[in-house]
């Protein structure tokens, strides 16, 4: 099935709960080739920022009612997406400044999501060592009952080595769940380890090769493994040399929009079909509606219109400026 | 008020709630100093390790009676602890496993320890970038009720650079609270990237390098800053040069125990007041009785007479091997 399903090129629509067996690579490829794009919608609830009639009342430490707030908004903004771009990527960094009332939020964002078809990759950037390592990887990777939350993929941090890494690619393989490495990240700071340079290459570098080493031993017949890579929007020649790098390595790819890069700088992480990344804007899509361009064409009752406009707008320039416009042929 | 107990030698117990304003080095000394050891107990519960009268009846998914085991195997190893060290280290990947109800029972797992008047050091090993750094320090540090979590410090990983990690040392500095960054962390395969050598020194070295910088901008009076570095117990050579390299920053070291390590192996952490290093102990202390030794001399029902007796024990092999010594004097 597995295979069948790797070298077709029909669009498959994949209902939740029936995904174990089936690779996460071929997973995204469908779910990029059925939307016809790779934006990816991060969530990334903020108090401050809610529209004014998500806003809680009350002090700002009740957080029962602040994480009710972020369960409903995320809610609807993924009613608007859901149709449009194949997976979301929920920032659980917001959800936990609340304490376990945001897992609680977290955990029913992450089923929501699913229940609409998105793929949800958690956006949780963890690491640890030997059964520490596959403790997280049980928590967060796969949609069987014997995960604690039950997303499809999960941003992890390779400083532990790899020894720690080995844990996740073994039970997202199990559960055809994926993962996102850590090697070129979007902040001005990234530089200070990643880009010293040791045995003629930097650091980022080295887990560049590991990751795509990875990558390679987990490929599917699409052509991507189960492993994949962050790299940042913001340094576009650094993208350019991993694509060439890492062929077998699906990216995701932040600091599109509020962070400063636009499509031409993601162009190179594409290949030819189209494929090989995905692009996230969060701030920019979720709060859209308080940006200048947008809140002069809708009101605060319209945010959700906002959402869609700037998804749109998103795609439209993703399949403009990149081989992303593949996916429409 | 902060320089008056830094410069007293006298013991001080820290009454909850009132921490805010008390720099974390100076808790985290008086706390050493009160108990006389710098021995950590690693909270790691296990479903298939807890006692058998702990474990719970029925499916390996029913997350909350397994949460709730969790919770009371945790509180009462806190009760045979609190009275013996300064900190016990929650895992949060054990928690994390649960899903929401995992995080319910680490909430109260803290909040249960810190009214023992113990520091709580949550090893989530968290980053990310710029404002998702804020809400993850905001999430876990501090007592106050802006805290989610309210732990006494965080472990944290260096990867992402200096802009990442700085949110969460403003954050610790203002809440009281400490951090502890991965720098030479205790795994087998720890070498792939730590060990790299770029301009003359390892990666790990250019780490602690930034660290003890952050640690030299924290310092208080007792001599070491907010800032701490994880350094494992299984690279002894390393800790010796990394204690040389980082004067004004506190170690947290694992990997004594199951890990392989013992009480020489750490001998070079400490400062010759025997201060300067925790050394953490996880599975040897809290699942003392499966081991040979302690399963002939404990039934079942005294397995926390297992864990006190495998905490003294550490806490002996400390003082006669190395500087901890000193705390008795």
């Amino acid at each position: 099935m597995l295979h069948r399903l790797g070298s077709s090129d029909t669009c498959i629509v994949l209902a939740p709960g029936v995904v174990a067996l089936i690779h996460f690579a071929i997973r995204l490829t469908a779910a990029v080739r059925r939307t016809k794009t790779p934006v990816v919608v991060g969530l990334d609830p903020r108090l401050e920022l809610l529209p004014r009639q998500l806003q809680p009342r009350g002090k700002q430490d009740d957080w029962p009612a602040i994480a009710g707030a972020y369960r409903t908004f995320c809610r609807e903004v993924i009613d608007v997406v859901a149709p449009l771009v194949p997976a979301v990527k929920p920032q659980a960094a917001f959800f936990e400044q609340l304490g376990p009332a945001g897992g609680e939020a977290l955990a029913d964002v992450i089923q929501y999501a699913i229940s609409k078809h998105l793929l949800v990759i958690l956006d949780g950037k963890r690491n640890d060592i030997g059964s520490t390592a596959v403790a997280y990887a049980h928590a967060y990777l796969g949609h069987d009952s014997l995960s604690g939350w039950g997303a499809d993929a999960l941003t992890v941090n390779p400083y532990l080595g790899d020894d720690a890494l080995r844990p996740f690619v073994e039970i997202a393989q199990q559960q055809g769940a994926g993962l996102f490495v850590l090697v070129k990240t979007s902040n001005p700071g990234s530089g200070l380890f990643q880009d010293l340079v040791a045995d003629g290459k930097s650091i980022y570098r080295h887990v560049a090769d590991f990751v795509q080493q990875l990558a390679a031993e987990t490929v599917a017949d699409v052509g991507y493994g189960s492993v994949g890579a962050v790299v940042g929007a913001t340094y576009p020649e650094q993208l350019a040399e991993l694509r060439q790098a890492m062929p077998n390595t699906w990216f995701l790819v932040p600091g599109y929009g509020s962070q400063g890069a636009g499509a031409r700088d993601v162009a190179e992480a594409f290949d030819q079909r189209g494929l090989g990344a995905l692009v996230n804007s969060s701030r920019a899509i979720i709060f859209a509606f308080a940006r200048e361009a947008y809140s002069t064409r809708f009101g605060d009752a319209q945010w959700q219109d906002a959402v869609e406009a700037a998804t749109l707008e998103m795609i439209h320039q993703l399949h403009s400026e990149t081989a992303a416009g593949k996916l429409n042929g």
